[in-house]
């Protein structure tokens, strides 16, 4: 459109920092990529059902064997080793919902988890936090902060992961309180908690009901957040996400079972076992879930890549995780039960590696039918770093999926046979009139690609997208606004706060 | 594997540099992605057949018009217009063949084009060559010379495509004769011709026949090289590309027509009406090869993108471009046809963006049924640069896809079952005999994604990806071979390029 006026250009340039995607429920309306034929998943899930049956998992929990004893498994109370037979398992894990929904305190940013949707979060769990002028350190509160605020500003970013990042000069023990009050103060969407033990889930609980004006029990029935529980692979469940677990499924929040299984480590060297490991260990957590409390929303959760055989570190966005990443989502489809996967890369520095590692995560999970992307937006260095340049990295890369999951319009209007026999061979379309009515929001238009010619681009310090990226999440540090809150809210949070601190600080005395 | 012997991880870190996939022919066993319906794919088929019927296509050649008033078009001598009943353009293009085989100097390097395969080629076209250490410049020999040593050091670039970059210091009539014969002296695998003239497309025919021992009518029935033939969008097809399209027809060589629609420019700004052109476009070049040579080799190009609304700028690896690709493979199976796409990005530098951008490029070429990906390694910029580290880049992506498309193994010895039972709960698979027995070759082997820890990979200078394809680039060239050939057949190139050039410049004179 180069024959412009200069006006809407510089109109346009002005806004360029703040141009993103609306709100939207992103939805996968084609049918998933399948790597598995119907009989290799049947393979899959019998042999989970043996390792289930024969060699059972191991739960860290008297209140889990508790639970799971009375359920009709078989329990091993000396060795906390538990036996399910394969028809306890396919019952319980059967009560399971399809799809269920989550509701923030903005009812507009509430999330469908399931049926052909996906979900992308920020990252969470990194110990690290790293951006290109400051560089890597700790994670620390005003971090943790910023992440939660940059949520808060990008519409792709549907929900917060538990923890960005840890505010370290916090105490360890209560630091969980303020990182909760940061994601309803600072954002209005659904966050997930922290379920090491059952005090840290019903805090998060709390302070979401608090933040939408419910009790704990009209939560129950209305749920707002989510956990993620690991499998500490092979076959245990810790005592801690145990209890998490339960007191998230008790309280009908949602619960993601994820085995943490890389292959050659956690499971063996091959896709085929790995993934009947992940199923056993995910169905276990799951039935468990549904002993807790029946059709509580549960999520089938799948974490297998592999390690470099030379070094034992892990690796992530490699074909083999890309791999156990679609088969995973046969097997979640397989039980009727939403499906997460991760947005991951073993790079240690936003670059080349960092992006087509991810994008490698995005296309498998995305295509292969997952309906969450946990750590979707800012997740660097295998898991170790939250990068603020990777989160706007990463909400570029998010956004082109929204926009190429949109389905292709085909009717008169598009085919535009009119605007074809107008232009004569060697014109061109600028100027037609279909044209004009259609291009402000014909293509995607980007937060950080730079598609400007060589030589402008180098008068301009020839920045590389992940110096652009700076420029970005500055930008929108800066202009961030925080979403509007009843002060009576914000009172009572303060006060829930600081009662549970005192009650926390009386515990440890 | 930290507990290997240091003997064994000194031997690996030796090969490091060198160690590929070997030669493999890429298949895609799944069944391609489709973003539209059969409904939408005969919408855009019915459009492109009224495009042709009713407004017709350029053929600036007097050739192409002659051939195609013979089949029965209705040829518009003095506008050179073209309109096709629907009925010829079905039973024209239904002569060509579901897929082919070319067959370059060595024979192990033979390419099958069509039936689930994907072949990836260099890049072909750029006017300037980039890399880290010496900076961007115009084209020359030296650097053509070394893509192709490149290409043939390197297993998953299974083909040169026309003119990686061009030697700007030659004589612009016959550089192309100094281009072929380097093709076959430097690297044993196809190359693409330039067809722009019959006459260069000839003399690549005659080039390969050559290496192969063959006469030009021997190589008729046993192709061995290819060309792309763009349609100067909107529907026109000038010349020289129209009289190379017929050369390359006649004598049974390869052609792939790819009408050139960035949509917003060459087509209207709708996914719907560029494939509609487009296909109309493909059609019609792809009717003339049938014209020219009933059963000629030949593929359905695809290369919609979209521009920058902006500034007019060209842009690649978009959501658009992604489903473009995508529905352009429905398009190019609708008539039985072998389909190629790109990999493409708009990126200055090999940075993140070129790699997002090219995974997108990659995924929905691939994933979307492609079986030739031109310009798979070493394009930037759009197009205006071949970048030696883009190009080892691409060859770690294209490794990445090849060993993704393998099919998961899913029997006994795969599912594991007793080595899931020998390590309990809390332990790890690392010394397992069943990780043993499969650990070296469990996994795919990057070229130069780094998995090292953040502090070693720090201490050994903190190489960014881009860094690390530097080294890999300069090491192939240093290691690389000459593949052997016959003395006999080299002077014979000789003798034929020598007179070739003769004659080229007493045609100029």
């Amino acid at each position: 459109m180069r024959r412009k006026s200069q006006g809407r250009s510089d109109r346009r340039r002005k806004d360029a920092e703040f141009q993103q995607l609306p709100w939207r429920s992103v939805v996968n309306p084609y049918p998933p990529l399948e790597f598995l034929s119907a009989d290799q998943i049947e393979a899959i899930h019998d042999a989970s059902l043996q390792i289930l049956e024969e060699l059972g998992v191991e739960f860290l929990s008297t209140r889990a064997l508790e639970l799971l004893k009375g359920a009709g498994a078989e329990v091993d109370l000396e060795t906390q080793m538990v036996r399910f037979d394969r028809g306890l398992v396919m019952e319980t894990v059967a009560k399971a919902p399809s799809s269920f929904t989550l509701t923030p305190r903005n009812p507009e940013r509430r999330l469908t988890v399931g049926g052909g949707r996906v979900c992308f979060s920020t990252v969470g769990g990194p110990p690290n936090v790293h951006d290109c002028e400051r560089g890597r350190r700790a994670g620390n509160f005003q971090d943790y902060c910023d992440f939660i605020r940059l949520a808060q500003s990008l519409n792709i970013v549907h929900y917060i992961g538990n923890q960005p990042c840890p505010p370290v000069e916090l105490p360890a023990e209560s630091r969980h309180l303020d990182c909760y009050v940061a994601n309803v103060l600072y954002c209005d969407r659904v966050f997930q908690c922290s379920a090491i033990g059952a005090e840290r889930a019903v805090d998060g609980i709390d302070v979401m009901a608090i933040a939408r004006g419910l009790s704990r029990e009209e939560m129950a029935g209305d749920p707002g957040i989510m956990t993620n529980i690991n499998c500490n692979s092979p076959r245990r469940y810790d005592g801690a996400m145990s209890d998490g677990l339960i007191a998230m499924a008790e309280h009908g929040q949602g619960v993601v079972v994820t085995p943490f299984t890389l292959m050659g480590a956690m499971t063996p060297v091959t896709v085929a076992a790995a993934l009947a490991q992940q199923n056993a260990e995910a169905l276990a957590g799951i039935a468990l879930t549904q002993i807790a409390r029946p059709g509580a929303p549960v999520v089938y959760g799948g974490f297998t890549s592999n390690v470099d055989m030379r070094s034992g570190a892990p690796a992530f966005g490699t074909p083999e995780n890309a791999k156990a990443t679609i088969a995973g989502g046969q097997l979640a489809r397989r039980y009727g039960l939403p499906y997460r996967s991760s947005n991951a890369n073993a790079s240690n520095v936003v670059d080349a590696q960092a992006a087509y590692e991810s994008e490698m995560s995005i296309w498998s999970a995305v295509l292969g039918g997952a309906n969450l992307l946990y750590h979707a937006a800012g997740w660097l260095e295998g898991g170790l770093t939250a990068s603020f340049e990777k989160f706007i990295l990463d909400a570029e890369l998010l956004q082109m999926f929204a926009e190429m999951l949109l389905p292709i319009e085909v009717d008169t209007a598009s085919l535009a046979l009119d605007a074809i026999r107008d232009v004569q061979p060697g014109g061109h379309f600028f100027g037609s009139p279909h044209t004009m009515e259609r291009y402000e929001t014909a293509f995607y238009q980007p937060m950080i690609s730079d598609w400007r010619n060589y030589e402008t681009w180098e008068e301009a310090g020839a920045p590389t997208a992940t110096e652009r990226a700076t420029a970005v999440w500055k930008q929108l540090l800066e202009d961030y606004e925080q979403p509007p809150l009843d002060p009576a809210i914000a009172e009572e949070l303060d006060v829930f706060v600081r009662r549970r601190k005192e009650q926390i600080d009386r515990a440890a005395a």
